[in-house]
């Protein structure tokens, strides 16, 4: 199944590549079919085996699920003359079926353990982000000017994303000396503070790194034994 | 009122899209004077709730308070047809109100503290870093010259700040070998040294993830007790 | 040898610069030649002198070897006026020999021993990341569209790679304000996720930094004890 | 002295700068003598004073101070209209004055040492780093070839550079389907292996951080004291 999630999500990839769609459009379609057929026997199987098949559903695995069979079926309906546009994206929905193999993906829990317990400290992070961000873009704004590149305020925040980021694409890039200055100052920043998220989360991953037990020993009452330990280290009675 | 920072904040950004502007003048202007009145009300009861008045208004959220309501009273003021360049700037200076946000963020203490115990070491680090900065936008300014875009010292600078931080516009980018070689050599320092903030920060906190006993020692009224110490460290009384 | 190495390389790299070669030809050529003959018997020497001479040649390091002095002798036997490109691909294939100073490359064990140790948490995260990168890549085909410069999905799937990556050429960027935002939340995740990881590696590299005593139960013959142990942890005799 | 020191930096800087340099031709020209007199004294004195006069003039120290009033005199002796472009070139040299501050900078100790202990480590990854360059700047250039802007395989090593470190100018960029899935590839590569030096500097850093005293009790032989400690935290006996 995990192969057939893999050539499926191929199939949408290359469809999308104009030269291939020209050649292959007839192979490319009954793929296509095939895989929705193979995928939507497996959804109602799903449905019919699991109890709560109404919680199933509307779980997030069920609505993934709907996902990566609807599109096709939708576009039987739809008149492909009138709303290519709609055929277009919904081809593209297709890709969504990737995320099928997150059934398989439940190894990620350590990583996402982290980052919930540091949660709190991300958010203030990224909070404090979207402030500077605001603030540094409408500097710039008004030392750039529109006749720079920099037309808007949003246009200018997503300029600062850009640059503090250190993405740097250069479709829009300061030219007087005093946005070249700022420019310079947010990079500056934006290098350094990258260690507020790098911090946070290694702090956490070694944290929770240390498999501690929480055993007693018994006869000297000492504590931080391994968790693979029987005996305590201190005194080697048996825990 | 969270909300009402939101919006006008958000007011400000679209009033800078020109479409948007020509489109909806009339809405923004009342809506700018709106949330200026409500502003306004807020910082008078402030002024009149908090006991020294006169503190709170030279304090850091007092002006932040004052600059989110001060723009739009002193556009009134001011012929709109012969300073408008001045009237643009305080249009975006509105945008300043989202500091008023910084009242609901008290949970970045854990961050700053963090920062500044490793204040002094970031300092010495930024410094450094100008250091190289100067050197290496000097030497490219010899290599390169004014016929490839490196038109002066501070523009090299400029491009070794881009370089080494990693964001790589490319607005300005080295043409002979020697210049390429010595920019490689810069984006593997830059690469590498970025590893020291992370460093400093993740370091610190680590040391401030440890729970450090809350235990106070009754005979000398010491603090900073490890969690496992039975005997305070300084008088050698039991905790 | 290592010398004899690096110049070998060199020669390799410079040979491609057109200017150079043009000058140089036959220098080039009686140096190649001269590398080659030195490589060959020291290939021959180890195959001599190695017990399981079999077993070398297969090796990693054998097919180095091998690739090292393969290409100049293949391009003896091909007639260079009909397949100009395949002694083209050949001339460049030498650079492999810089594959022999690997040979001489002992100390990044314990590197390779951390990032072995975190191998599985870093597949869960690549797979993640190439999880978001296709949605994301998707989604963008969407909203910008062919006429921006994102032709196909795959396409698309690469500048979000080069987005998420903070790479940012800007050979590719969005236009429409819905595709700019949608990569300002790209470039803030790939400027946090980054984190992960770092925090990986960090944590695994601070584990194994930490001294684990070398000591072995006289009893049972188990090791990894930790320094203050006085007694085996797994069979409770003292140490 | 500092305060000279700056400022003759910024002289120079500014003086690099061509409209500036029209107008105040005079005044940089004043400027920079009163600044070479002021060092040229400065490097007398100490001479004079310090014990070991030629040990300091070839010390790292000495050096810099020589180079920072060297060029002024030479540009004195050579007629500047024949040798322009090495006058230019003494201009620029004056920038290493900056390193007179290096002098003040004695604080960086705790960094360089956490670096000098990881030196090894350092040197096998940024060594690992040179092997994997050349070998995708090879590749690339074979796969891209010159029509795309990879004229020879050193420029290529050099575009690699600018992929792997996330700097990525898009100078050059890869236009083959296969180009752009090796550049994708490496540009995870990149992201990913950044948390091996952070790895290496931070767990250094970590280790360098506690301050954890040899001392062990004369009374409970327990280790593990803190450095401030004056009594034994786990049987209160005096250290």
């Amino acid at each position: 199944l995990v192969f057939c999630i893999v050539l499926s999500v191929t199939v949408t990839l290359l469809d999308s590549v104009k030269e291939l769609n020209l050649l292959y459009e007839k192979e490319f379609f009954y793929l296509d079919w095939f895989f929705t057929i193979v995928f939507t026997i497996e959804y109602l199987l799903r449905i019919y085996v699991v109890n709560r098949s109404l919680g199933y559903i509307f779980s997030a695995y069920g609505l993934i699920d709907f996902l990566a069979i609807f599109p096709t079926y939708l576009s039987f309906f739809i008149p492909s003359t009138r709303y290519f546009s709609v055929i277009r994206v919904l081809r593209v929905l297709r890709i969504f079926r990737i995320l099928k193999l997150a059934h398989y993906l439940e190894e990620g829990e350590l990583i996402l353990k982290a980052l919930k317990s540091s949660r709190r400290r991300i958010q203030v992070f990224v909070f404090s982000v979207f402030l500077l961000v605001i603030i540094i873009g409408s500097l710039i704004y008004v030392i750039e000017g529109e006749k720079n590149g920099f037309t808007s305020i949003p246009i200018s925040i997503y300029w600062a994303i850009v640059t503090l980021t250190t993405v740097g694409y250069g479709d829009i890039s300061p030219v007087t000396p005093l946005g070249q200055a700022l420019s310079a100052f947010i990079m500056i920043i934006g290098y350094g503070i990258i260690a507020i998220p790098t911090g946070i989360v290694t702090a956490e991953m070694i944290t929770s790194n240390k498999n501690i037990s929480t055993q007693v020993c018994k006869n000297c009452s000492s504590e931080g034994h391994d968790e693979d330990a029987e005996y305590c280290k201190f005194c080697g009675a048996r825990l």
